[in-house]
């Protein structure tokens, strides 16, 4: 899923304090990228909103969060397929 | 936070399992509702993505997702204020 463009970046959120994937998205901004899109499936994708939240409010006033999108994402499991839902928040400076 | 426009209304998730929130949505729909606005605050964002992603792929296809917004919502507790973050997910047919 990771782009070959180094000017495009994607954190994926997972069970860390929400503040070390903050701190993610903006080391990305700060190495150069234009867009950093944070992406998380199942029950992160709260944390993945108190991400773009905290950035926000708190560190990057002037980012732009892009068109949201939600998927499906199909989950082999050991009792067969469970469908999991993906946000995917793009943000730009 | 109820609207008094009739063919607006807002569906608030919370613990209830996610289909009674999809069946909350269909029925404001049939009810004649022109946009239906599903909504959740800190851990419950998961399951209101759930409820978009079970409605769009199983029961309404020709569901349309408008702009997905993300915000917070400061909620005074015990120990002083906390942020809470919210999504706010339009729905229209």
């Amino acid at each position: 899923m990771k782009r070959l463009d180094s000017k495009d970046s994607t954190i994926y959120v997972g069970s860390k304090q929400p503040m070390s994937y903050v701190l993610a998205v903006i080391t990305q901004f700060q190495n150069g990228a234009k867009e950093v899109t944070v992406k998380a499936r199942g029950r992160v994708i709260s944390r993945a909103v108190d991400v773009v939240e905290i950035l926000k409010n708190k560190f990057m006033n002037d980012v732009k969060v892009g068109k949201i999108e939600t998927s499906t994402d199909i989950v082999k499991g050991e009792k067969g397929d469970v469908n999991v839902s993906v946000i995917t928040i793009p943000l730009t400076k």
